[in-house]
C-alpha cells in the first residue's frame, strides 16, 4: 500500500476552472480575474461570475440582480420555524436547520437539472442573508425586517440586522467581505461539499456539508476567534505582551498562517486597507491598531524564533472589519457562509459536470 | 504541479484502526473482527465496538444497552417541529432537519470533550430510529409510537414503524442490516465527515455532513434505486431482458460493482443468505428470485462482454431485505443512515484524536 498522505497536503485532488492560487507569490484569482480587481465590483457581479463562469454584461447583471432581489424574501412558515428552533450559542446551527427546511420546501429540491440547480443557487445566495438576519431578530424576540430592494446585497444585510441603512463605507466593507470570502479553491468546506456532490446528492445537501465544515475553529470559526481575541487584548499596548504570552505557553493565536500562502495572503491586504478606512471614517482607531500591533508582533517573533515571518490570513482583518460593522460575535461564521455560498455552488456544479465519486483509501493500523 | 488524482482513487488519505478492507480477497473487518462474525452479534455490541474500540463484556453491554434505551425517546418539541417541517420526497431531508434541531437542543453541542462527544454518539445512535419512525408517522398524520424498551435496536425500529412487534426473523434481519451497514472505511460520506471533523467542527455537524453525502444515488441512495428496480422488474422471468435492455442502452443497473471489491462484496453474501431465509419464512420467493436472476444475468453478461464478471454490492441484497421488511421506499436511505451512524461517530472521534486539517489542492485549468 502507498504512503499515507495525511491531511492530503500537496495532493492535487481535482481540476478546477473556478479559482487559482499561487501561494508563493500571493496571487488569488476567480475565473482568471485577480482578487484585487474583483474587490472593486459588486457581490452580484462576482457571484454571477462564479456561478456562471463569466462576468455579466450590463443587461445580464440587471436581470440577475433583479432576480436575486425577488428571491430575498423568506416565507412566514420559515419564520415560524425560526421562532421555535432557534437555540445554540452559534447562529450557524440555526442557519443549518433553516437551510435544511428551505430544501424541504423547495419543489426543485430533487431536480438535478442544470436549470433547477441554477434556480437553487440564486435562492441560496439571495435568502441566506435574510435567514441569518431573521434568526438574529427572532432570537431577540423581535420581528424580522423585510429586505430593502433599493439596497445592495451587502447593504441590505446590514439593514436587516439593524433596521437602518448602513453608511456608504459600511456597505462597501460588507460587499468586499462577501466578495473576498466567496471562493478559495479546495479549502475544507469546499472539498467536503465536492465529495457530497460527487455522490450526486442535491445542491442543498452539498451546501449544508459546506456549512457544517465551515463551522470548525480551524476553518470559518476562526473569524469568531479573531473577534474574541480583539476583545481580550482590548488595547494596542497589550498586543505585544499578548503575543509573547501565547507563544510562550504554546497557545494558538487566531488568524495567522495558511497552508497554501507562504508570503502573505492577498485577501488580508485588501481587508487591512478596508479596516484602516473604516477606522478613519468612524474616528475609532482601536480595533485597527490592536490588529496592526498583533500583526507586527507576530511577524517579528516568528522571524526571530523560526527565521521566517508569520503573516495574517483572511480571517484576521476580516474579524477587525466585523468589529467595525458591529457584527454580533455569534453571527461571525454565518456571515462568512453568506459570502462563501456562491463559490460553494460553483464547485457543486463543476463536480456534477465531470463527475467521479471521491473515495480514497485508508491504511489500517 | 503534480498529476491530478481524480476521485482520489488509490490515494491513502489517512490511517485508521476502525476497519480493514481487502478488496481482492473480499475481506471486511471492523476493529479486527470479520464481518461474518459481527453479523451474528447484536447491533448494540457492534456499535459499542466501533465507538469504543473494543467489544463490551457482559456488564458493559448491559449498561450500554440500558443507556441507549433511556436515550431512545425524543421530546414533544421535536415532534411539533416534525409536524410542521416534514416535506420532501425523501425522509432523509426531514431527518437532516430533525438532527440539526437535536444538535441545537443538546446542551453539549459545542462541548468537544471526549466525554461529551461519547454522550452525543449515544444520543445519535439511540434517537435516529425514533426520529425516522416518528417522521414517517407524522407525515401520514398519525401519532408516533413510543419506543418499546423490551425490544432490540432493530426490532424496536420496526415496531415504531408498524405499531406491532416484528417476527424473530424480521428482527434478526433488521439487526444484521444495521450491523453490516455500520462501517466501511473511507466511503464518501465517512471521508466527507472526517473533513468536517478535521476543522474541529462539532459531532452533529460531522454526522450531518455524512447524512448529506449518503443521500446521493451513487452512495446510500442506491438502495432506494435497487428497490425501485425490483418493483420495475416485477417477476423473475423479466430479469434477463431487463439486464440486456439496460446494458444495450448504456443505462446504469443499481446495486452492482464497487471501487474497492474486485471479487465480490462480503457484505452482499451475508445479505443474500438473509434474504433467502426471509423469502423462505415468508413463503414469498418473488423478490429473492428476481434478485438472483438479475445477479446471474449481470455475472454472465459482464463475463462475456468484458472478460470479468460483475458482482452485486452491499446495496443489492440489502434492497431485497428492505422489500421483505416492508421498509417504505422513501425511507430506504435513512434506514442505511441509522446503521451507519455508529461508524460515522467512530471516524469523527478518530479524526479529533490525531487531527490534521484535510485540505488538498486543485489544478487550475
Amino acid at each position: 500500500m502507498q504512503e499515507t498522505k495525511k491531511g492530503l497536503e500537496g495532493i492535487v485532488a481535482l481540476d478546477t476552472s473556478i479559482s487559482f492560487i499561487d501561494g508563493m507569490q500571493g496571487i488569488l484569482k476567480y475565473r482568471g480575474l485577480a482578487i484585487e480587481q474583483l474587490a472593486e465590483m459588486s457581490y452580484d457581479s462576482v457571484s454571477y461570475l462564479l456561478v456562471n463562469g463569466m462576468l455579466p454584461n450590463d443587461q445580464e447583471l440587471a436581470a440577475y440582480s433583479f432576480r436575486l432581489k425577488t428571491e430575498r424574501r423568506i416565507n412566514g412558515e420559515m419564520i415560524d420555524i425560526m421562532r421555535v428552533c432557534n437555540y445554540g450559542t452559534e447562529a450557524l446551527d440555526s442557519l443549518r436547520t433553516a437551510i435544511s427546511c428551505t430544501a424541504q420546501m423547495d419543489h426543485e429540491n430533487d431536480n438535478n437539472s442544470l436549470e433547477a440547480n441554477k434556480n437553487k443557487a440564486i435562492r441560496l445566495i439571495a435568502k441566506l442573508p435574510t435567514m441569518l438576519a431573521a434568526l438574529y431578530r427572532c432570537k431577540k424576540g423581535e420581528t424580522p425586517y423585510l429586505p430593502d430592494d433599493n439596497l445592495s446585497h451587502g447593504a441590505n444585510f446590514l439593514y436587516m440586522l439593524r433596521g437602518e441603512a448602513p453608511s456608504a463605507i459600511e456597505a462597501e466593507a460588507m460587499e468586499k467581505d462577501f466578495i473576498i470570502s466567496a471562493e478559495h479553491e479546495l479549502n475544507p468546506s469546499t472539498f467536503a461539499l465536492r465529495i457530497t456532490a460527487s455522490t450526486l446528492a442535491d445542491v442543498y445537501s452539498a451546501i449544508i456539508t459546506g456549512l457544517c465544515t465551515l463551522k470548525g475553529p480551524l476553518h470559518g470559526g476562526a473569524r469568531k476567534g479573531v473577534m474574541e481575541m480583539l476583545d481580550e487584548v482590548g488595547n494596542p499596548e497589550n498586543a505585544n505582551a499578548y503575543v509573547l504570552h501565547k507563544l510562550a505557553s504554546k497557545q494558538k493565536i487566531m488568524g495567522f498562517g495558511h497552508r497554501v500562502y507562504r508570503t502573505g495572503d492577498p485577501r488580508s491586504r485588501i481587508f487591512k486597507e478596508m479596516a484602516r478606512r473604516l477606522a478613519d471614517e468612524k474616528g475609532d482607531p482601536t480595533w485597527y491598531e490592536i490588529a496592526e500591533s498583533l500583526e507586527h508582533a507576530m511577524y517579528r517573533e516568528f522571524l526571530e524564533m523560526r527565521g521566517r515571518p508569520m503573516y495574517p490570513n483572511v480571517d484576521f482583518y476580516s474579524g477587525v472589519i466585523y468589529k467595525y460593522l458591529d457584527i454580533p460575535l455569534e453571527l461571525a461564521t454565518s456571515v462568512f457562509a453568506i459570502g462563501r455560498v456562491s463559490g460553494w455552488t460553483a464547485h457543486c456544479f463543476e463536480q456534477y459536470m465531470d463527475n467521479r465519486v471521491i473515495r480514497p483509501r485508508a491504511h489500517y493500523v
